[in-house]
């Protein structure tokens, strides 16, 4: 057995590859216990319930690409490169993540919202949060990109919002028909949607 | 008390109901008997089970608008003007149901792809069969706009997979936020995912 600290991180991985594989309700303590080889005291030194598991594992997992973190720390110079990079890298990570757990497990923020957001207040604001964040990182991108002349859209904030219910969606998509071709073979596609009229810029 | 036909009319529409407000695993077919004022005999004489109800449920609820049934019937003419009228219909529907039911309550068919579709392959086998109804009614209708030159996109199936994922992914979050203003103004963010370049053709 490892140092406590290790059996922090066990737990944080073992619930992240729990809940993308069957979601929240159905996945018990005892399980995700016996899965990261530690004791049920334990559990309950590190996090006081499942969902307060749940509640760190979403932050760490929101950004997959980690590329939004960064973009709030210091906004990209060339914006439009910045979002099909997060495009590339995004889809990127859901192929990795369909050839390691032979299966597409989808978005784990926008599962849990529909899991849980209805009726559990405090995961609902969680996930609204990170929403948000997700939105407000975009919009931010895409107001520069326009202030470049490179997008043609009037308001950043319902592009952004478009953009980030489209890339849910179709890992939603990908998900329920375990097949990750239905992302756009091209960042073109989705780059447009946010009023990018020369994707190549 | 109703008829014998009147039960199953009942029954079918709590179902889509407490459904809609809880998703499928939460609600019981005790209290899909007391919403709907049915016996449990009766119950088990219209449906073998609650999956039986949810199948016929999701099958009822699949196209909102009753338009893509219309679509895969007779091809409209106007292709771009039934994409819009589509557009319109589903975001009234939307927001007439919120006001119904005090909440925005997102897409059946998306709830339950997440809720559901991974663990439960005789539900993720209807999901992605409506899916693929939805998408191919779109991709005839794209086609159709492209023959015109109304849209400039190459693949009308991957604009059509993007559409559908845009829109139940928009869902999902308008549902996530409790706010439908997550949805587009006008129908031309949308359409011009998928190569609508002059949206008021």
């Amino acid at each position: 057995m490892g140092r406590r600290s290790d059996a922090r991180e066990r737990l944080l991985t073992a619930a992240d590859q729990l809940f993308r594989n069957r979601g929240f309700l159905s996945v018990g303590v005892a399980e995700l216990c016996s899965e990261a080889g530690v004791n049920k005291g334990s559990f309950y030194h590190f996090f006081p319930s499942k969902r307060s598991l749940l509640l760190e594992v979403v932050e760490a997992a929101w950004d997959e690409t980690g590329m939004l973190r960064q973009w709030e720390a210091e906004p990209p110079h060339r914006p439009v490169d910045a979002l099909r990079s997060f495009l590339e890298e995004l889809f990127a990570f859901h192929y990795a993540d369909q050839e390691a757990s032979g299966r597409v497990r989808g978005s784990l923020l926008a599962n849990l919202s529909l899991e849980l957001a209805p009726q559990d207040p405090e995961v609902g604001d969680k996930v609204n949060e990170l929403l948000s964040r997700e939105i407000g990182a975009f919009e931010a991108l895409i107001s520069d990109a326009l202030d470049l002349g490179q997008v043609s859209l009037g308001s950043p904030l319902h592009a952004a919002q478009a953009l980030v219910g489209s890339l849910h969606g179709l890992l939603m998509l990908a998900r329920a028909r375990n097949d990750l071709s239905v992302l756009p073979d091209s960042e073109n596609e989705l780059l447009r949607l946010v009023g990018v009229t020369q994707p190549w810029l």
